[in-house]
């Protein structure tokens, strides 16, 4: 279940060719690095996804508008923190401002620099403080710089996450790297976190929108921590064409499925990284739902079991309870019949037509108090399938939360 | 905000005439008291409300049968430690068992009498325990037993909750009482964990499910504490008409408003005493949101900040952090504009169009401190309003539900 497999190794958005990278600490909120910026020596396309919260922060509302103009990209600058949200009129200005001055210092239009921020919501950005850090960064990008850009993004994350893949296309060898930063405010929906991908590859502007959708589709969307969307969700995909792989990428064509595959492992490995992390989290469960009416339905039950507050306490205290798993998926709003309902936990079945089967409580918790296992749900009416990624919700939450601003 | 004002006293279900309650420990899964059983002298007619889970415990589908058949109730037998949740076949020959040896003790018809049970889910229940002790049950009855009775059915509660209120209908002194467990898996819809109401009004049987569903929605259908949803809600009220008013009270006569009233208070005080015994709860919150295009959507919204993790283990830390309360806001589905929302907690006003107002973290944070405060969110967008009780989520919540099962 661990996506670990296969030839992707501990790289990151500045392993493909051509990308670099720079941190400061600009005393947002500590001390440590707190500020990251990305760079494409040539220009790059890109491609977003973005938070589906009606409320939006200012950098999510800036970088939409940059993506809608199809302009080429020469910078990401992220800043931890602050989450530049809800600030009103005085939140984007700051935004436009840390996109104006990246942009000066490296000879390029402020319409080729996006912004992302992520920490507290509310508090209005300390620009200056950021202002006086960006000059001094552009001296500083390499290639070696993309791991301090991995930790400078985290808030309440304990690890940095960053992964790469190098594979052939058409007989060129092509990069696709990644980081993340996200550890609670975890539910995205058709968006989320910050996570930043970058390729060498060549490929077409809508090719690279159309890839990005299907592997965010099939990993950031589905990891819950714990039920809340966040105002700041955004993923930026980079392609700056270095890797001279012809002819560009372009769906259906050679190469596509090689580079698609790859990059929602990519993306995969990421979502997963995101989820052990959640805060607080001793353990990940990959849940399952199979046997639904459609993928909508198996969607809409597994979303209700990953995240019932109750489904994810039982799993703390390594307990069988799939009572709880029952109740969640009653109101799922998933079409079932109770008495067709199999549960299992890895290859143990707990549960058939709905009722205990009679393997005892003592032989499954002994897998519930692994550091990973899956819970496999059969609702037995159909073919509808659908995965996603949930941990258990422990005590070290509510101390996180409990103390996160104040 | 803490309905307990006005004549309500703590009385409970047997306060009303002609009803008396016994109990006895039968050994489910303690040895304290766990089976309650509450008479009615005469034959009272019945109404109920009951959880909207798509998986409903055998009790709940035996009371929804017994009550379509509109035939007097003399008795409702209730035992805590084991929900008779998705246990199959057996669980309803059992549910029809427990009634059917009630009702031979009692010497009326089994269709008489009520049944419910609550605590673990998908556990078979242990019938014969139950089956030896209801015999001695009815000599025990008595008006001072609704005290034990309201403690025989807690299950994780901390503390019994029951109420009665006595007011003049038509010049005749009628009385309402009622009793409630509940301190987990508490998101009701439509309906809610267990709660028993009693009166001796003369009512019409469509006049007492009338009020029934008015009161419940104004009361039990606004409470959380975990955002989870019971597969054994139960509301029940029983009316035994021993009261004498005349003529009976049914829609629009004299008295009816009263009645409804005072229905309503003892299910708001009841549902207020649910949230404040919440599993590990230190606080309850009234969060109403105002300023709504239409109710629905107000309630949207409410719900929405009642349920959100982040919002409530911020209450435990007596964090001011509203920017977790407009993330919520973002993602409930209401339609809004973020610059023209406006939060104060109490009478303070900490966010006003959509920003930070000056009052200090440290001046906020004395109210969130409180044990009791109200959290209030104007949308700016129209007359729709909404209110809800919910509680913070601290450690001890989840000691509790790691724990509770094994």
């Amino acid at each position: 279940m661990n996506p670990s497999q296969g030839e992707i190794f501990n790289g990151g958005v500045t392993t493909p060719k051509g990308f670099t990278a720079a941190t400061a600490a600009a005393g947002i909120r500590s001390q440590r690095d707190d500020l990251a910026l990305l760079v494409s020596e040539s220009p790059a396309i890109a491609a977003g996804m973005f938070t589906t919260n009606r409320i939006q922060a200012a950098p999510v509302r800036y970088c939409r508008d940059i993506l809608s103009r199809a302009a080429p990209v020469r910078a990401i600058i992220v800043n931890s923190g602050n989450a530049n949200a809800c600030t009103g009129a005085a939140g984007m200005r700051d935004t436009k401002r840390m996109a104006a001055e990246t942009a000066a210092t490296l000879d390029c239009n402020a319409d080729a620099v996006l912004v992302c921020s992520t920490g507290t919501i509310g508090v209005p950005l300390p620009i200056n403080k950021i202002s006086d850090a960006i000059p001094g960064m552009p001296a500083r990008l390499s290639q070696a710089g993309g791991d301090a850009a991995a930790r400078a993004i985290m808030t309440t994350d304990t690890r940095e996450k960053h992964v790469a893949v190098t594979f052939p296309v058409n007989g060129v060898p092509v990069t696709i790297g990644g980081m993340v930063k996200g550890a609670g405010m975890i539910e995205p929906c058709m968006a989320t976190l910050l996570a930043f991908i970058t390729t060498d590859a060549a490929i077409t502007p809508t090719a690279l929108q159309s890839a990005l959708q299907q592997a965010v589709d099939a990993s950031f969307n589905r990891v819950t921590v714990d039920g809340d969307q966040s105002t700041n969700d955004t993923v930026l995909f980079l392609a700056n064409g270095q890797a001279g792989n012809t002819p560009q990428l372009v769906p259906e064509a050679p190469g596509w499925d090689m580079f698609t595959d790859k990059l929602s492992a990519v993306c995969r490995r990421l979502a997963y990284a995101v989820v052990a992390d959640g805060e607080g989290a001793t353990k990940v469960v990959e849940v399952t739902v199979r046997g639904a009416v459609d993928a909508a339905d198996a969607a809409k039950a597994a979303r209700a079991v990953a995240r019932s507050l109750l489904v994810k306490t039982s799993w703390t205290g390594a307990d069988p309870n799939w009572g709880r798993v029952m109740a969640a998926l009653g109101v799922s709003g998933a079409v079932f019949s109770e008495d067709r309902i199999a549960i299992a936990y890895d290859d143990l079945t707990a549960v058939h037509n709905g009722c205990a089967t009679d393997i005892p409580f003592a032989t499954l918790r002994k897998v519930i108090e692994k550091p990973a296992f899956r819970l496999t749900i059969d609702l037995g009416g159909g073919i509808g399938e659908y995965m996603m990624w949930s941990c258990d919700c422990t005590e070290e939450y509510v101390r996180i939360n409990a103390a996160y601003m104040t």
